[in-house]
Order: structure tokens, then sequence, then C-alpha cells
């Protein structure tokens, strides 16, 4: 059985933050909460959710997976007003999730999880990790679309850069030390990586204001947050583009 | 004759109401006021408009028809500012309707409505009625254009519901008594509607807060409110889907 | 060397007025601040651009033509924020146009210049000139827009006027001297002009709120305002239609 409830706003932020990696989420509830673990077609990007059951209003779940399209449920949350309380239940007959919100109920038909993948989220080891405030990243991102479609970003002990390089142009974005939450990193690290998906990251970011990136030397980035006020969190791994 | 004035957000309710039914229509203006009877390209949606005279600053005309072109009384309309009081007069010697605002002219050649039909509004009687603000049926409707093309309305004596079923998914909104302004529905009733033409005429009621709709078993519906704070009135008869 | 301070609204103001004339422009700077003077493709429309060093937060310039991609300039003041302050230099090294906005840094080739012509702005002298504040004659525009292509400006001494006539319909805005700031017009005068040019340009006058316009018989329109608070000012010419 499954049946919860939970605020539009915390739902927007789990379907937000996956659908920039995946259409179709198989989700896994148990008595603890809610989580998803995806990979995105190309194999190039991955996210890990957690959203713990104190992030809804209430949550009862015998451990199952629910194979959910997130478009639909993104269309679902347009119908939802701030003040809205969404009920979502499992109908175990017709194998259909019922959303209900005040006199509306949407029922939608659950995908069959067989045929998605259940990936293993690496976990890797990190040499640079800065915390910051995401919208300065946002704003290097949105000046770097101008000029190109990869991103280089690196540290030092002193500071965090993006870099984005086009044939006759580039954009520069480096964050000293003492406008970062926390920096650490004993040696230089440098990687570049497909700006779309980076930016797609660090926007989704958005809903907490503060992001954790891990950096190797030609090694995926780790971006890290806390959705729904601490009660989730998601992860996202991206691969690096080689450096051609 | 025919010379007024009139405030712009009248006006701009007038071509909201008619335009989602017909590009063209045949006004016919006397000394109570203006009226326009349409019917769709289709034949399948009616509306009756009626607009009394002290909807108007003022208002003069002797009895006959003009037939406009409603997108370019749109476009006017977009270059008014609500404190505009916009005077519409007719120059019989060019056939020209004269719109002025301000310093502003727009002249517009009225269209020949000897090719427009005048259609005769059938004078239904409906089984079920029932009076509700408008906002929460629209986000049914809104939820209904994701799964479907057409909507299944239906009334008993408890509740008014709005249904629409897609081949996987569903959405219901069932609005029970007490929400309704009055529900008067001896016998359960219902009819299948194309949503699109539904959901414009409820966002068109939306001039209005309160609409009221008249249900029949496989019969047309019918769909009335106010405008003008209740100095006109606009009736829509949308006929029924063969339920397949 | 080129090295200056500005906020951006200032800066987007020269984009803006600069933009609907051509997408490469060659800017001047010397001691005594920026300018420009430019010709549309098709030869149709002129600017000529001053901007007072005093309109920069610092400003110091050797006497030189920077070749600039105005799009991409566009582009990048859509990364800055009301608050900042942009820092322009000129990297004479890699000949590049350097902008700093806090900690991001956008580096643009500079365009060979050679190819562009430097067009002669004639100096015309016209028999009638109207001062007013832009907003009305915008509104006129928009309605203008809906039923042709080209607009006949006129003026005598009680008015000025701004007329187009379509196939069926026509727009006419008279504005008459006591809603005009200033108007000296000893004879009637009256071109005719493509519209949209006439409206991006005095769209692009938005910037202030008082817009000059010069105007003769089939002759050049002149329009003319200030940009960064009177110091800087914008000067279009637009040549007449062949009236037809």
């Amino acid at each position: 059985m499954f049946r919860s409830e939970v605020k539009p706003a915390v739902l927007r932020q789990v379907v937000d933050t996956v659908s920039i990696i995946v259409g179709e989420g198989k989700f896994r509830v148990n008595q603890d909460g809610m989580s998803l673990k995806s990979v995105d077609p190309t194999h190039v990007a991955m996210v890990d959710l957690e959203l713990n059951r104190s992030a809804f209003e209430s949550f009862e779940a015998d451990d199952q997976e629910l194979g959910i399209d997130i478009e639909k449920l993104k269309n679902v949350l347009r119908s939802a007003t701030p003040s809205d309380v969404i009920t979502l239940h499992l109908d175990e007959e017709s194998n259909r999730l019922i959303l209900n919100m005040g006199n509306l109920m949407r029922s939608m038909s659950l995908l069959d999880t067989r045929h998605m993948t259940d990936p293993k989220i690496p976990d890797i080891e990190l040499p640079a990790i800065v915390v910051m405030d995401g919208e300065e990243l946002e704003r290097g991102i949105k000046a770097a679309e101008n000029v190109s479609d990869h991103v280089i970003i690196s540290m030092d002990n002193e500071s965090f850069e993006l870099r984005a390089e086009g044939d006759t142009d580039s954009v520069d974005l480096k964050i000293p030390n003492d406008l970062l939450l926390d920096l650490k990193c004993d040696k230089r690290v440098k990687s570049i990586f497909a700006l779309s998906y980076f930016s797609n990251m660090i926007r989704a970011a958005r809903a907490s204001k503060v992001v954790k990136i891990g950096l190797g030397v030609d090694y995926p980035v780790k971006i890290e947050f806390d959705i729904a006020g601490g009660k989730g969190h998601v992860l996202y791994l991206l691969a690096p583009r080689i450096p051609g």
C-alpha cells in the first residue's frame, strides 16, 4: 500500500530535479520515505534523490516501486494551488496512482518498472569540495551559454572557477575563497562538462540556495543540495567530457 | 444612425465571449442596445449575447445590423487604456465603423452581413441546472486537457461532476452541493462535449464569477453568465458528442 | 587604450538604440566619450549616437575605433544586474574587449572595422519640428501596425498627425498643439515612412520620455532624444517612401 499527503511545493521540487535526467522515474517507497536513482538515456548524468517521510504531511507505504511518468506529474502540479495538500495513493486493483487536490481527482496509470534500469550510484571520492550560494554560479552559466556548449570547472585552494571558451569569445567566472561558504581543495583540479546538463543541475539546485560541488581531474562532478527544507536531498553525478 | 460611448472593459467582454464562436459577427443595434446571435462554422456551438444600452456610457441607434470583424476589434482594444472611453459611430457614407479613443481614430469597414446566417437559438428546457463559481471548474478543465479532448459532464441532486478519460489516465472533479450556489436536478443527467469548446466557454465566463449551467441526457449544454456588471448577458449552447 | 566603467542601464540604452539599425557597430572612443554613426544595410535608416564621458562612471580612451557585435553585447547585458558596474577595457594584445561584472569576465573579440562604412550624417534642415511625449505616439503606432506597413506623418501649425491606411481600414492619431511640448511649423508638411523602422525608432526613444521629430515634404524624418539622463544623445534619420 502507498498513501501520503504532500504540499505541491515539495512534489514540484521532486519533479523539477528528476525531470532534467529522466522522463520516467522508478520511485521506491518504503517506511522511510521516497527515493529514486536514475541515469539519463545517454548514461552521462545520474540523479540520486531521497525524500524523508517527514517531508510529507502524512506517509504510509509498504516497500515497493512506482513507475511514474514525470511529465504527467508535472502537469498535475500545474492544477495545484500553494494552499492545496495533495493526497497520493496507489489503487492496487487498477495499478493506478490516484492524486486528490480538493475536489479534483487525477488518476494516472503506473508504468511498468521492469524495463527501467536501477543504476548503482558510484561512491566516488573527490579531492576538491566547494559549498556556495548557487545564484552567482547561475549568472556565470547564463553568460557561458552564449559562447560555448561546454564548460570548464576548476578549483584550487583560493577560488572556484567556471570558464567557457568559444571560437572568438570567452566567459570566466572566478569566485574567490572569501565569497564561498566552504572550500576544501589540496591540489588544483579541473574537468570539462556538457554545459546543458551542468546548467540544468545548477538551476535545479535553486530549490535550496546552498549547493555543494565535488570535483576531480577529468572526473565526474558531484552536485548536491537539500530539498523540502532539509527533509530531502538530491545528488547529481555528471560524467566529464574528454578534453579536446 | 449608430453612435455610442463605451468603456474598453465592456467591449472587451463582448469581443472575448463572441470570438470563441465566430471570427465575424453580425451585431444588431436598436434603441434597446446591442445583441448578437451566432453559430460556429461547424454548427456545434452557438452564442446569444445581449448588451443593454445602459452598459454604454451613451447609446443612440436606429435598428440595423453591423457586420464586424471580431479580430480587428480585438486589435483596436489592445490600443485602449482602462481610463479610455471609446466612441463608436457608424459613418454611413463610407459604411465604416469609426472608433475614437482619445486622439486616436480607427476606421474599420463593415462586413457585408447578407451572407451571415441568423441562427435561431432553440429554446430548450433542461432537467438539471447548476449555478456556481466558475473558478473551481476552470481547474478541472485545465487538468482534463492533459488526458482527453472531450469531457463528460454529469449532475445528480448531490453534486456536479466533470470527468475526462484518456487511454490510461483520468481526471475527475466532483463539486458537492454545499459548494455550489444552486443545484436543481431531479434525475441523474450526463452528456459528453468537445473539451476545447466547453473550456473556452467556461473561461469566457470568467468575466462574471457566477456561471449557470443547464444539462440534460445526451443533450446540448447551456452555459449562461452576466457581463458588463449585469447589464449584459451571454448564453452559449454546445451540442453533445455522440457517446462512443 | 580604452578602459571605462559604466552602469548596465546606460550600456543597454546604447545597445537598444543602435541594434534597430545595425547588428555590428563601429564605435569611436576618444577623450570626449563614445560615438557611433551607422547606416542600415538597405540605406534607409541612419543612427548618430553620442555618449559623453560623463555618462560613464569612469572613462579613459585614446582616439580609436572598436568594432562591436551588438547582439553579443546585448547578451552580456542579460547577465548584468542593475546594481552592477560593468568595467570595459580593450586588451590590445588579443584585440579583445574585456567586460567585467563582479566576478564574471566576458572576453569578446573585436570585429574588423575596415569593411564597415562610415556614413556621413547629412545635416538637413527641416521646416517642421515637434517635441512631445513619445508614449502617445506609441499608441498610434501600435494601432497603425494592424492596418498597414507604412505610415504617413504630417504636421501643420495646429497639430501633429500620424496616419495609416489599409485596403479597408485606417488609423489616425492627431495630437493637437496644446498636448505637444513644442511645435514649430510654418507650412503643412507630410512624408511617408516604412512603419517598422519608424515604430522601432519611436520605441527606442522610450529611454527618454521626450522625443523631437523634424519633418519635411517627402523628405527624411529626424528623430532625436536624449539617453543616459541627458549625458548622451541619439539622432535617427529615416528616408521617406515614395508616395504611391
